[in-house]
């Protein structure tokens, strides 16, 4: 057992044996996402008696930290609003809206109503951005000092702003008309001489964000330009807030949750640890779109049974040519999504990008077209339904690499999510081309 | 135009005006991410007369940032050995490390005969550890004071340290047996008093990395535990290095487009912004073993051929049953991938999440089972070729998602990485089981 799980098994005695106070010593000196986990892993009833005793700064964090998968807002709501709001007071006020966010908004209000007046005011501004936005990301607590100060007034003013405060790495400088102007890294304040001037040794801001701004594009920008903290401004360069790293990886990390689930036919919402109630809502209306659009591959097929019905030898191909051209497309359709998710692609190079497709088609539909006439041979066709074989082959890739890059960047363009529904567009079109290819070409080259 | 488009149109006017001066001037204000896209987007030899008379301070950091993809090692080794090594100087060692490990190791030692001792030394160590390991991506530049020091001597060992170093959030502490036992967060040393001891204002290290840990598994503890950098220590826990946050936001991208491209069928490397060679040799070896696997499938629908030339509808009905199978698989799939990369899946719990893939596939098989047998009826089959449809579609979705979750646990069990081969093996899987049970049933309920 490595340490952190003899920690969790000692947390969780002590929950079982309902030891409110040695439960709170041990979870004391410990990170608060390990006392997340273990009350996540906790039954329900021993876990509400627990927190029910623990003291709120411990509750806080814990919670603060919990999955949202975990649904923290309910153990909340459970402790009742007098509890829940002393727990509030002890968090930041982004992690407290982040966590009453999920609930009713009269069950937020009966809460908020029991926090104290100025808490209250920020924690309800937070709540009217978008979730997913800069503005609903940011914390309004940080330190922030006019440019006209000295070091010594500067670090007077952290000893009085950054008691309460989480983690910080940077102090925000303004001007007289209070808009953002600098920013000073902790590091070069230590060292300061003290009659030091902040406007001296401050930074310009090397970006900003605004309130509206997604937070996959915060992200983004964080990394781009290396920084731990981003200031949101208004338009008059006003600070409103910052947003920290950490809540940047865990946004990372929820956005490519959602592309591979996209990407891999759920274009809802899916809990990964929700149970199968929850997966089939989320799945089933999509496996209905994909059943919509089988049909169509499958009319093709009805359309051409005359031909299959004498020459039965191409049901046998049917497979192979689609499921060949679906893997094809599905590679152009990776590559061209996730650059495109990156912001890789400039204006204008998207038919650039379709041409090198059309050429990987060309190509590698060759190479694996060779293969199948060989095969087809071996198997003791005819030469023309081998000829017909490769050229379905063929043409079905080439259909393939082009679709997978055209129509993510079709849907793009039109501003359609191209993670959403890009994967059934290019599996529907190589069957659809690849029997239409096989079946076509065998009426009219091989019916006698 | 943004501020930004703007400043790199200016960078460009003036490199392509071979203004090397200019451009310098201009670029010194600038964030070298920047200067970096200027530099990868400008014709090669502009590019290189302009890098051969830039200040080597600016040319540094903006290789520092290129993308890999920009292949900034070969810049650097164009410019030969000795400004090579200049440039080098400029750079943090982790960053220098990772600019040269691309190039072969003769020009490697080259240009590192080039570089001063001390450095030379620190960029040769972390050449050695594996590139996408903690050790790969660690600097060791970092500030480390004895934990027995005052705060006073902290700030003048920052002092004395923190002269050249990028910035840095946390001093390390150490006892006097050299082994890591504190981390001081610099806001709490910005406001302590002079005298008072490191020891007592110092946090124990809420999480440590080993050298040999996967990128990975660094990216997951920092969001975890919020922290800015990870201490990297030695099995007797000394100081080796740091890793900091914007490291990791890097690996959690490069993996997002790792675990994509592989999902989307391209299990090597392919550089996203590659030419049309590069993508053929990425994805041909794959779309091959693609073809061996629908030639399985082929095979089952060539052993039914006899059955097929009496029910030619039953062609019609593969591609249907076959490609809702693949995607029900695929969604399955996405999940339990999803999962197991997030670490999100208890030991022990494998066959819990089976088991909630077969209910999933229960339902949503029946419920689009019975829409089938809908249509099959108004394409007026008898009722018991609607029975052979209905009996098959659902089978193979149960399939499916059993498959989807199993697949990826069975394969991570075994070591290997469930994202390679989990998609090929479930939809090959799919179009075997849905033929096998659409063309079996139909041969043993409807043939005469």
């Amino acid at each position: 057992m490595t340490n952190r799980e003899q920690l969790h098994e000692e947390l969780r005695r002590l929950a079982e044996a309902e030891d409110a106070a040695g439960f709170a010593a041990r979870a004391r000196g410990v990170h608060p996402s390990d006392v997340s986990d273990v009350l996540a892993g906790l039954d329900e009833d021993v876990r509400l008696r627990l927190l029910r005793r623990l003291p709120p700064e411990i509750i806080s964090e814990a919670l603060a930290e919990m999955e949202e998968e975990e649904h923290p807002e309910e153990l909340l709501a459970a402790l009742g609003p007098e509890r829940a709001a002393d727990i509030l007071e002890e968090l930041e006020d982004d992690d407290a809206a982040d966590l009453v966010a999920e609930l009713p908004p009269e069950a937020v209000a009966r809460i908020l109503s029991g926090v104290d007046e100025e808490d209250r005011a920020d924690i309800e501004r937070l709540l009217e951005y978008d979730e997913e936005s800069a503005g609903g990301r940011m914390t309004s607590s940080m330190v922030a000092v006019p440019a006209s100060a000295t070091a010594a007034e500067a670090i007077a003013e952290i000893r009085r702003q950054a008691e309460e405060m989480e983690d910080f790495y940077q102090v925000y400088c303004f001007d007289e008309r209070h808009r953002l102007v600098g920013v000073l890294p902790l590091q070069r304040l230590v060292v300061a001489k003290p009659q030091t001037l902040v406007r001296e040794i401050m930074d310009p801001p090397p970006v900003t964000a605004t309130p509206e701004m997604d937070q996959e594009e915060v992200a983004r920008l964080m990394a781009r330009y290396n920084v731990p903290a981003i200031a949101v401004v208004d338009p008059q360069r006003k600070l409103l807030g910052r947003i920290t790293f950490d809540d940047v990886i865990d946004v990372v990390e929820a956005e490519t949750t959602e592309d591979l689930l996209r990407f891999g036919g759920i274009p809802g919402e899916e809990q990964l640890a929700g149970d199968w109630r929850q997966a089939i809502r989320s799945r089933l209306p999509w496996l209905y779109v994909n059943l919509l659009t089988a049909f169509l591959a499958g009319a093709v097929v009805y359309f051409f049974q005359g031909t299959i019905a004498q020459i039965v030898a191409l049901a046998v191909w049917m497979p192979i040519i689609a499921g060949m051209g679906g893997n094809a497309g599905t590679q152009a359709l990776a590559v061209t999504a996730r650059r495109l998710a990156l912001g890789m692609i400039p204006v204008g190079q998207g038919l650039k990008l379709v041409g090198k497709e059309l050429l990987v088609g060309l190509v590698n539909g060759f190479a694996i077209g060779v293969v199948v006439v060989v095969v087809a041979t071996l198997m003791g066709h005819t030469w023309l339904l081998g000829a017909v074989v490769m050229l379905a082959m063929w043409g079905n890739q080439i259909v393939a690499t082009v679709a997978g890059a055209a129509i993510p960047l079709g849907l793009d363009r039109i501003g359609v999510d191209p993670a959403v529904a890009s994967s059934v567009f290019v599996t529907t079109l190589t069957d659809i081309c690849g029997f239409v290819l096989l079946l076509g070409l065998g009426t009219i080259l091989l019916l006698p």
